[in-house]
């Protein structure tokens, strides 16, 4: 077996055989396929495609190209939810406690923030204290004892992804369902939950565009999911336009608190409940998505649900007193505010310059690298079907670069679509795939 | 600009500007652009081609990689001959003193052979004391001299060929209309001749293996040679079959020779005179095609075209005395012998298989660096359409190596298809592209 001849198959439009996909999966990782001939593959593969069968067996190899956590020593259906990246999508944080407050555990490894969507790692470590590189013992024991616990994902989690990422990156050949799917399920599969949660964006700010390729990506990812054994629900839900009005890391983090505080936008509010009603579901404590629901809504009425985020904090190392007390989390020292010119209503606000502002704001990294700065970000104070007047605040923009905050308020302003006509916001939930 | 852009664009199906093919071709020639992309962006032109336009200006960017030969100090209209690679092909050596005996300046530079199929310089290297690396000054005035001189190519011609078709080959890139017109036609366009006639092989034994892609390769390159203001004309020729009796390095010289005294095959003949026609044509030397195989049937019978070959041996430091007397040639310790096993007739002799004997026999290289054995080859008794009985010879193998010949000796056994019915070989030329 050469990589020459798996290229040429593939090219020519075959099948790859199990061991031939095996093959280039050890090779990549372990440096003795040169890029050239990996890159070559994978261009192949965006024309060729790969079938269900080929989409699983790569996903496998991917899988066992590192390590596979083993959270046997955690209790219960252990339930991991994920998203495929949004602008403002803070739901980790609320659906996470939910679940957990009824009795779901929720060992949750989650990534650092890449291109214009936020990481909740990133997120959570606005938090005065939080520490969010535990041990495995710790991370068990923490689980065990709350239900609940968010760390960064280690590096030994599907190196193979890591590698043909970085490829796709620089190749134009990212946007290939079968690749995105593998590599999405592959670290899911790799951290050791039992189900999974998925949210699959869809929309300007989201990777997939258009509800047909969001619902395509989902219905792969949750075949991968039953392939592997593994119980697996997929929500496509919007991203056209930022959820919620916080877009950044600390402001982020407080309207979680106020979501939890039964105070949240509706859109964050809505979501969060969809997905926890699933992990409440998958993870067995409620027999149906509606009873979960049901148990869901509960929790966040009757605060166990804010009480779990408590617990979540002081568990990990940070001051739980940010929950009643704002003024703890770090502030900007500068703000630039982006007023309404003219009369009429907000008919788009896109989710996608909306981030890219956050990011310039100090947000989000522009490379690989960066500090991001927890304070900085873009608060929205009118959403699509809102009413304003010449003169109203549209979004204010935080951060501690006066430069890089101009920036990010003109491109704040560009997001904001005004129109002459009350428009209906899209739907918050395309489908659900299960 | 950047790469990751381009190969998007191409890999999107748009065609690429001109500003765009000339950084690829620079970043790729200095190294400057990764392998990973350059070998993404050659998978993407696979799948989405490149128009008339772009393969023209890729060629002028891959000729323009490095030197460009000036061959202005030789008088007349310079006229180079070029094939795409056969097996027993040993043109050049015939129709090239055809050309130069007719006034035609021939100034070659020729490839050394890869794959199965040998090349000229291998082959004139057979000649005991024949030198074909020359300083330009000397090879210029051999050619104003003698009007024919063949040497080896330099390193400085079109190396963005040399880096692409290296990557090409490793990422199963190599057969594409527009990258395989573009190598041959960088390298022809940089050599600096005049007019091009150039032979596409079309066959099992050639890289085209159906008449209608030979034909649109012919096309593309002639429409290449014009769009730089070269007169070109393309062949497209028979490679079912190998081109004479002779494959090997010196016993293909003696074919040459036999040749030039009117005693050659008749297929090694025809097509050498047909070349040498278009050659002579292209040089300006006679008016039509049809006066240019006038001209170039009387150099063969009056002989001139042989005492060319004798000069340019001579001009190159070559022992002349090798025209009359083959027992000058390196000549093999071991032969062995391929008998027919049943009456009938040859319906094919599998020009590739031939091509893979001869290269295992020692007449080829299987690594790039192997050094060549000039006795080693091929010898065809019987070819297609002629009667056989049980126990003729069908083929005889030469060369030093034992074990090697043994190999030999059954690959050239199993090019041999004999049936009970005889058929007519299939045409010499297929079309000539002007």
């Amino acid at each position: 077996m050469t990589m020459y001849d798996i290229i040429l198959k593939k090219r020519n439009g075959k099948s790859l055989a199990k061991s031939e996909i095996e093959y280039f999966v050890k090779g990549c990782t372990d440096g003795s396929i040169p890029d050239y001939q990996v890159s070559a593959l994978l261009m192949a593969i965006f024309f060729k495609g790969l079938s269900r069968d080929e989409t699983f067996l790569l996903t496998d190899a991917m899988v066992r190209s590192g390590d596979v956590v083993d959270l046997s020593s955690i209790e219960g259906v252990k339930v991991d939810k994920h998203s495929t990246g949004g602008v403002g999508d803070k739901t980790t944080l609320i659906a996470g406690p939910l679940a957990a407050a009824c009795g779901v555990p929720v060992a949750k490894m989650s990534g650092r923030g890449l291109g214009f969507t936020g990481g909740t790692v990133d997120k959570m470590e606005a938090i005065p204290g939080m520490r969010t590189s535990l041990e495995a013992e710790e991370f068990f024991s923490l689980v065990n004892r709350a239900k609940l616990a968010v760390i960064g994902q280690t590096g030994h989690i599907a190196p193979a992804d890591k590698k043909l990422y970085a490829l796709r990156d620089v190749t134009a050949t990212v946007d290939n369902l079968s690749l995105i799917a593998a590599s999405v399920m592959s670290k899911k599969l790799a951290s050791g939950s039992d189900a999974f949660v998925l949210d699959v964006k869809c929309g300007s700010g989201a990777f997939m565009e258009t509800v047909e390729d969001a619902k395509a990506l989902a219905e792969l990812m949750v075949e991968i999911g039953a392939a592997s054994g593994k119980k697996t629900v997929a929500l496509v839900t919007n991203m056209d336009r930022p959820l919620g009005r916080c877009v950044g890391n600390a402001i982020e983090v407080m309207e979680v608190i106020e979501t939890l505080k039964c105070a949240g936008p509706a859109d964050i509010t809505e979501l969060s409940l969809r997905l926890a009603s699933h992990m409440i579901c998958a993870g067995g404590a409620a027999a149906s998505p509606d009873e979960g629901r049901a148990a869901a809504e509960r929790a966040l009425r009757s605060g166990a649900g804010l009480e779990k985020l408590r617990e979540l904090i002081a568990g990990q190392g940070g001051n739980p007193a940010v929950i009643d007390d704002f003024s703890l989390f770090p502030s900007a020292a500068l703000s630039l505010t982006v007023r309404a010119e003219a009369d009429g209503y907000v008919v788009g606000v896109a989710a996608r310059d909306i981030g890219i502002a956050s990011r310039r704001s100090g947000a989000g990294r522009e490379t690989k690298d960066e500090a991001i700065d927890p304070a900085a970000g873009v608060m929205l104070h009118k959403s699509v079907g809102d009413a304003v007047k010449a003169g109203d605040i549209l979004a204010v923009v935080y951060g501690n670069d006066g430069a890089k905050l101009e920036d990010a308020a003109a491109i704040a302003r560009s997001a904001f679509e005004i129109g002459s006509e009350k428009v209906k916001p899209a739907p918050l939930v395309y489908a659900v795939i299960a």
